[in-house]
């Protein structure tokens, strides 16, 4: 029986991990849940599941919750919650689904303990991916992927040589704009830019997905799983989501990785490695997929995207900046104050203008963050 | 260093298989070479390999060699000649290329040393899949796939569980007939059979491939290397040849292996396994294969395929039967003695015709496919 800690559980990837742990009552035991603020959800997950703890960032929020609760649970929060919920030695798997930058304190803690992080949260690795890897290295912590990407090629490499990777082939949807021409782009509504054909997510990773920033903050992500250079990174887009990636050998060999889009197989794969558990849900069929279809990236359409491979280029904090200003960027974005193609420009000039520490500590790394998202906040304000 | 024997070295697969070693001659070293009777090749492949054995099946030919080579390098001949170079203890690996079930006596004897065996000649398993599997459980040899598909899925079982294997996935090319009505395939020509659209290989396979009896070799063939039930076991039409066979796992994954159509590959995997050695051909360069398409594959038109289906259930020497009744039938197509679509016919015949002996020894194959063969030759005469 494994204890899980879920470091989101209202979202997607949450939910989600919630429904695999539901299949597998006899293997997994929910330990501690934690929201920003939706605590109607956390109560009906608190009903169910019966977690020993639970955080809620917004403290408002957290009070609501404890007079509800009457003790029947114990309740945390703020972002120490967070961090004190990671540091408790009374789980086994954390699974990391915050929404940006805000997982990376409470995975560091994780780390420290030894224990096996599923990694959904994407920007802890961005802005910090070599300290990260640093420290899993020291504390001999597991970092298993949970996105899809990342899982695939995770799979790909069971039972080979990691020294005999070529190339990491990492599959694009290409989101709801790959078809459109890039001068309409600046037209686009919120509507139409949460509007995947493909995955139904939280609303961050749906506009990273609708810029293509989503490939390239994977490009980084994939950098630092995967100990590999950019130039062996390589994205191809493929409208069907069906191959979630691939790993191309010396030898010419390429291994693929194709599933339905649905997260619970991730998921369920970094809970359970190096195990496979039998579901019983929706499959691929081949051949049902009648046609997979697979080209290049337009990089000077998706900007964003571009940009990723610069900053792994650069180096230092670029990347944590680059996360910084995006993640500012969406939210004005969704809030309808600047136009989509905005997004690149407000982190072009950040990259621009805030100072690149070449080997940073995590001190740095949380500074850059704060420096970049005051500076970006300005920025067509 | 490893020493290979190779069986079959002026076909396709041999030819391949010394391309191979060509490249990695700090590897790999020729110690024997057989042919039917094709003395030319033989001789320039000595010339270059200097293997200190050859075996020449047709007697007269191997005279002619004798006398050509003038004692640079020993020529034995015939069938004992094969065996009595499979038997001696002087090589690494046996690359089993032979044409037909006349690959099955030597395989025998070089898994009773023990050896690794490369398999190309499915017809071995094919008739005798119990027998030699268990054979090699005795004597723990290794036998390792060079057909592509069955490649595929060894390279995609890399690091996993057998226990937790949903699905073998074959692909096919389908052939050149793949688009033409059934009622049409009376009227086809040994050329237009002859006429593979992707893969260039020995007449036998390329008429197999036309007919899908191939693909039906190769799923009694997968039912034994992968110890998985026919039900398990799924052929899935794939034109272009790229996805060369996948594998869905209990929790709906699905891993696929990818490459250009080229021998070469498979051979090298099974010489270097469970090394992947860097090679500087051409490759797939994904996203260059724009598309690829999958659809089931027509078992009334093809009634090869299903008769290999129905032999598994059978069990006992049905397969045996089979192939020697389809290795028959092809001969006398390729002879322009009966028409394309008559080659099922001939074996159905056949299987209706001689006694299926339920658990057989070595003695019963060989005299099953001996029967059989004579019983075939008189159909259409």
């Amino acid at each position: 029986m494994k204890e899980i800690l879920i470091l989101g559980s209202s979202g997607s990837i949450g939910v989600n991990t919630l429904n695999v742990i539901r299949n597998f009552p006899e293997r997994f035991r929910v330990k501690t849940l934690t929201v920003n603020s939706n605590i109607n959800i956390l109560e009906e997950q608190i009903k169910e599941f019966h977690p020993d703890l639970v955080v809620v960032r917004n403290k408002h929020s957290a009070d609501t919750l404890r007079t509800r609760l009457n003790g029947k649970c114990e309740v945390l929060s703020g972002d120490e919650g967070l961090t004190e919920a990671a540091r408790r030695d009374n789980y086994d798997i954390m699974v990391s689904a915050l929404v940006g930058f805000a997982g990376l304190a409470p995975t560091v803690e994780s780390i420290k303990l030894s224990k096996r992080i599923a990694l959904a949260n994407k920007e802890t690795l961005v802005a910090a991916g070599e300290l990260i890897t640093n420290l899993c290295k020291e504390y001999k912590a597991e970092l298993l992927p949970v996105d899809s990407e990342h899982s695939a090629i995770f799979q790909c490499l069971a039972g080979e040589n990691p020294a005999e990777v070529d190339k990491l082939i990492l599959t694009a949807s290409g989101g709801p704009f790959l078809h459109r021409r890039k001068e309409t782009l600046r037209e686009v509504t919120v509507a139409e830019a949460l509007n995947h054909p493909n995955w139904k997510m939280g609303s961050k990773i749906t506009i990273d997905s609708a810029s293509m920033m989503n490939k390239g903050l994977e490009v980084i992500e994939a950098r630092w799983l995967f100990g590999v250079s950019k130039d062996k990174i390589v994205v191809v887009v493929h409208p069907q989501s069906i191959v979630h990636s691939m790993v191309e050998f010396v030898d010419g060999s390429i291994k693929a990785q194709l599933g339905l889009p649905d997260m619970k197989l991730p998921i369920q794969y970094a809970l359970a490695y190096p195990e496979r558990l039998k579901t019983t849900g929706q499959r691929t069929e081949m051949p049902k997929i009648r046609d997979l279809s697979f080209f290049e990236p337009d990089m000077e359409k998706f900007e964003c995207l571009k940009l990723a491979y610069d900053v792994i280029e650069e180096g230092g904090t670029a990347p944590c900046i680059l996360n910084a200003a995006n993640e500012v960027a969406v939210s004005k974005f969704l809030d309808g104050k600047i136009k989509f193609h905005q997004i690149p420009e407000i982190i072009k000039c950040s990259l621009d203008n805030i100072e690149n520490h070449r080997v940073p500590g995590i001190d740095i790394i949380f500074e850059c963050d704060r420096q970049t998202r005051a500076f970006a906040a300005k920025l067509f304000s």
